[in-house]
């Protein structure tokens, strides 16, 4: 059975008779059915009878219901209702727009808005640049979604992604006090979305980009970095490169190998293994074999696309062919981005000696990581249940708060990799082992760190003079 | 000299001497430069020496310049800074996005985000009605522009329009408990503008557009009513039309007069003279005769468009030829939304004997309100020095509150009456005069008062099945 959790979590709201036994009755009928009470709240106690809020976590929605069935099937305990605790904390949604001004009064009134604002339309109008400075421009980013590729849902659509949309809007402004607005698009066609995020962009310091199928994020990204003069950031692809490579500089660490000479499998070529393959080549990784559902990328395979065939060309020197389980074989690093269990622990074994294991695919990680780690010197996922929790969530907060800062004009790839090296410099050498090589995401001093050490590579950048040529070679889709 | 105002208020952080009778040559040096004192702060005494904040209010910046320059010229008092607080106010945008949720903990961030937020998306995927419930759709509204007719300061862009938006936010925050966000767009291709916004309406109850130049905003308003199942409301338009009739409602009970006794001269074609020909044509007015540049409108004219052509052919029946001076002559009321003094006081005198006049052009008013008292029984402008101040900003807040609470689906003639009613009514029949025939816009009765109605309305109409035809006949443009 999978563990319980807060996001199947219910409130019974129960009333019970005068037998003082009763609570006590309620609460082993909750944990006979496998729920795990976590808070009782008094409503209302009046004479002998009394109501009370049982909160539960349960497994899934049906286990929910065979809970509060359980709770029913007691005399003397009524149920008045279940409310489902996810569901009430989106009530309404879960971000709002306030005033940082108060125009109560006529005077302040006739500053925030007219007369007084025409004056400051003036000023943008004659320096457009100014409106980085006198509007929302300074700290807002737009997350930018067509819906196409949610969290584990696939196509969902515009509506139905706004849930997660807001979700990050929240992130960014706990962790990194960027006011981050969802802009969920409703249309799958790459020209339109790019349009429609020039057209929006003069309100923005930054773009997020998220949960958009490849190829056409590729596209989208490329073609809006190349338009516009605010950073452009593809969530899916670059956050899970920067954490990727601050778990491998720590883990690799914790092993005692070097990225120049080890072997990283990668399992999975869409928007994530692309991007990792990538930062793993332009960071000098010994070698990357990738491997996509048709097996190891080399440069004979005649049916690939565009971002595939890059990888092909720059990845496999010594020409692996086969499919992932020999990919696997020898391996320094397996990084999964590929699916729930598609390997299994017989095949770590397989790998090289200190071997280490990023198994990252959602719901459930590539390979098992209990059955991995009899085989592995280091094992992660991006489960929150696990120990070494890679999040993608360490990296865009922190990101765009440091671009944000240094009022940059794109992501570089030097950004990025000082994003990666700052992820893993928070875990300090003396903490550093193998079930601790990437920080909480809830650590305070992630954010601030990456933000420090972004801010400082766009500035470098900028007084280099150095030309963004990161994504110049991003091939066009098949 | 014009008024000195708030909107152009400048802090002079100056550094005194020993002499204790230098605050008083500074005082009397900005008294003598015509610049108002409103405040005098602190900011640090030592010894003989002090160091003071001066708030002044000027006419213009010219004028805070020559304040300043009169200061400087005071032996013992140096000027350190001069901000404008204006700007000061406007410092990084005057809006931020806030999270009504707490991810501090593993457990929050399960419900908020992954996994337990792929319950709620999969819901509204399921039902996508749910996102009214579930998401910030339902208390959240666009604020549309493509900056092309600005305040006052005609087409200066999305970029330089984005401070005006950021104001009708904080307003609507502040009057209506409404999350309004800014969304400039780009581009003046109204093709596009329909398609930017049908693609992002997922996110959004209602979309306000605001300051789009005519006549676009007609067509582009039209084309999003049809598609959309969210209520569209032309700001320029329809708050304009609101508010005339509410004011010009509570002005006949002020002479005695009759709606549909009375002949009203209407200055100004533009969008809100348009909406407000076609709410006094709706509710049975006498009779309109409209003037735009070239004269009065009426059916014999060849050079109408499509708007123009509609007030031509609804108006006018007796048939009223020339200019805006034969209008006015003999006319009951006057609106005036065409441009500052283009009609003198002498003109007022030659309408009808307890004549109302409404003269709303910004920055200064048709006709000289202080001349045109001489003639009229009731007087009306849209500046906020004014008694009687018609602002548009009376209108829209309550109509999206009210809109949003009955998940109206669009704004339909009804709800517009409804709303201008509500004003007029706020005013009650003790206190109505011909100085006081619109509430104050911080008159907090306002907003719940037009909420209110609107809502009523909307769900007459809903339930009445009623379709809305208040745009369907909405000439095109020629």
């Amino acid at each position: 059975m999978s563990p319980t959790s807060a996001s199947y979590s219910i409130t019974l709201r129960v009333q019970l008779g005068g037998d003082p036994g009763a609570m006590g009755r309620v609460t082993t009928a909750v944990g006979e059915a496998d729920g795990v009470v976590m808070a009782i709240d008094i409503v209302e106690s009046k004479g002998d009878a009394m109501t009370v809020d049982i909160t539960v976590n349960a497994v899934d929605e049906d286990h929910a219901r065979a809970i509060r069935t359980a709770v029913e099937d007691i005399e003397d305990a009524t149920v008045r209702s279940m409310s489902d605790r996810t569901f009430l904390l989106h009530l309404g949604g879960k971000i709002t727009v306030e005033s940082k001004v108060s125009v109560n009064s006529r005077d302040a009134l006739s500053m925030a808005y007219t007369p007084g604002v025409a004056r400051v339309c003036s000023a943008i109008a004659e320096h457009p640049e100014d409106a980085r400075r006198l509007t929302i421009k300074r700290n807002t980013i737009a997350v930018v979604s067509d819906g196409s590729a949610v969290v584990g849902l696939g196509n969902i659509g515009a509506t139905a992604a706004l849930p997660v949309m807001e979700g990050k809007s929240v992130l960014f402004r706990q962790l990194a006090e960027v006011d981050a607005w969802p802009v969920v698009l409703d249309t799958h066609d790459p020209d339109e979305v790019v349009r429609f995020v020039e057209a929006l962009s003069p309100a923005y310091g930054g773009v997020l980009l998220e949960d958009i199928a490849a190829p056409h994020c590729f596209e989208i990204e490329r073609r809006l970095r190349e338009s516009l003069d605010i950073p452009v950031f593809h969530n899916d692809q670059h956050a899970a490169a920067i954490v990727v490579l601050a778990a491998l500089e720590n883990a690799l660490k914790v092993v005692g190998k070097r990225l120049a000479d080890v072997r990283v499998a990668l399992a999975g070529v869409g928007a994530a293994g692309f991007a990792t393959a990538r930062i793993l080549v332009a960071e000098g990784t010994g070698d990357v074999v990738a491997c996509d559902r048709r097996g190891i990328l080399h440069a004979g395979r005649d049916d690939l696309d565009g971002t595939k065939r890059w990888v092909a060309e720059h990845t496999n020197r010594d020409g692996h062919r086969g499919g992932l389980r020999d990919a696997v074989r020898g391996a320094d690093v397996l990084v999964g981005l590929s699916a729930p269990n598609i390997l299994q622990p017989e095949d770590i074994a397989t790998m090289a000696d200190g071997a280490v294991v990023f198994a990252l695919a959602l719901p459930d990680p590539d390979v098992d990581p209990d059955g991995a780690r009899d085989h592995a010197a280091v094992v992660a996922t991006a489960r929150s249940e696990d120990l070494n929790q890679i999040n993608t969530v360490l990296a865009a907060p922190g990101v765009f708060r440091g671009a944000l800062d240094a009022e940059a004009r794109t992501i570089t790839e030097a950004m990025k990799v000082a994003a990666a090296r700052a992820i893993a410099a928070v875990v300090g050498e003396d903490e550093l082992g193998p079930n601790y090589i990437v920080p909480s995401l809830f650590n305070p001093d992630v954010v601030p760190a990456v933000a420090k050490a972004v801010r400082q590579a766009a500035r470098e950048d900028q007084a280099a003079g150095a030309r963004d040529t990161g994504h110049e070679d991003v091939p066009e889709p098949a």
